[in-house]
């Protein structure tokens, strides 16, 4: 009992159109921090609101194709997969508007150094929920594993930016505030690629039908007891 | 065509459990760092392999449900949105560990005036999570409007102690790395409180049919076009 293609198509192309307005927000929220272009922060801030109504209806949509269709299996996966992911996306892009607000702040002041490591950062970030989401479409493991792979780049490269900033803050105490900001705009780009290495463990828990997220812990521990 | 009670039941109090753990892994990875005792610190990271297993068992079980029950309607809801809420229980459980390691590389330092304040954070964020699992398995709308109006609360807090960390770091530069372990942990309090509000959006949504979290944007913007 297989859903239509078209029907999963439909769901896809409404997923893969949400994430192409995410990955322009994550480009963009950096752009607004290094051009000082005030109009492009406001413009990741609209485009949140168009992002969270397609959440919503791409909620509605899994929900509907759940009751009419009754899937099973793979493609029951798939819906509920998706609908885990779209929280994913919704999410990053409120980490993307974080991100235009805190670079609206620094518009009074020259740029610094830990840009390019911040632009680096937003790079891969942004190329990771790219193919996290492209690896959920095409049911791509490894793809999917080589998203995972990345986030330790973003991470390092964030540890280096966060580091670097509180040398700087201790050396220059009147750099606090601007180098601050700087703190949490990283963490929440650093934040992005976590929503994304969430995404790619998902599709690979789809994929496979086994916990890649939690397999150690499967192994290792001590596992819930069954209730009743 | 509803799911019989105590399906529903097994369910609910699986999650139910599940958030038991994460409460008291809220608990005390703040008592580890008031306490400075390491062993405390531990607990939590351990408890947080049983809360992944948790995880991914109420998973399974409400793929299982959905497979063979085939539920509509409000039953429906309820199951996917159990899916999504274990998905932010088990962060927020992500987010008492990163408090643990935190903690436990202060504990040669001696204790800070914000210790008084997060203490306070994690209170009230410990308390957001219970009510919004409870609103959830009650699916009682008027709780979940109360955890969301508390989230404010923790961001005050964690605001108000972030700016005094940050004060302290440019009067005392010695502080600095103190200082920036505390801001680590009191932005991770908040983020605990941002996925409690989170789910009781999501109860809301289930109870109501209607979407809280994004109403202002399909009310306000553009929704997307409907394809095909």
């Amino acid at each position: 009992m297989s859903l239509r293609d078209e029907q999963l198509k439909h769901l896809k192309e409404m997923i893969l159109k949400m994430a192409s307005l995410v990955e322009v927000s994550i480009r963009d929220c950096v752009r607004a921090l290094v051009t000082q272009d005030v109009s492009i922060a406001e413009g990741v801030i609209t485009a949140d609101h168009t992002i969270n109504a397609y959440d919503v209806q791409i909620d509605e949509e899994c929900i509907r194709l759940i009751a009419r269709r009754q899937p099973v299996g793979r493609d029951l996966r798939f819906i509920t997969t998706g609908m885990k992911i779209t929280t994913d996306l919704e999410r990053i892009a409120d980490h993307a508007v974080n991100i235009a607000e805190r670079a609206r702040k620094l518009f009074e002041t020259p740029p610094m150094k830990a840009y390019s490591d911040i632009s680096r950062m937003r790079e891969i970030a942004q190329r990771m929920v790219k193919d996290a989401i492209d690896s959920f479409v095409n049911e791509d493991r490894a793809m999917a594993q080589d998203v995972i792979e990345r986030d330790e780049e973003v991470d390092d490269l964030n540890s280096s930016v966060v580091n670097d900033l509180m040398a700087l803050m201790t050396k220059e105490p009147g750099n606090i505030i601007q180098a601050s900001q700087l703190i949490y705009i990283s963490r929440n780009i650093e934040r992005i690629g976590d929503h994304a290495t969430n995404i790619a463990e998902m599709v690979i828990y789809m994929v496979e039908g086994r916990i890649v997220r939690h397999m150690a812990d499967l192994a290792g521990s001590q596992p819930p007891t069954q209730e009743q």
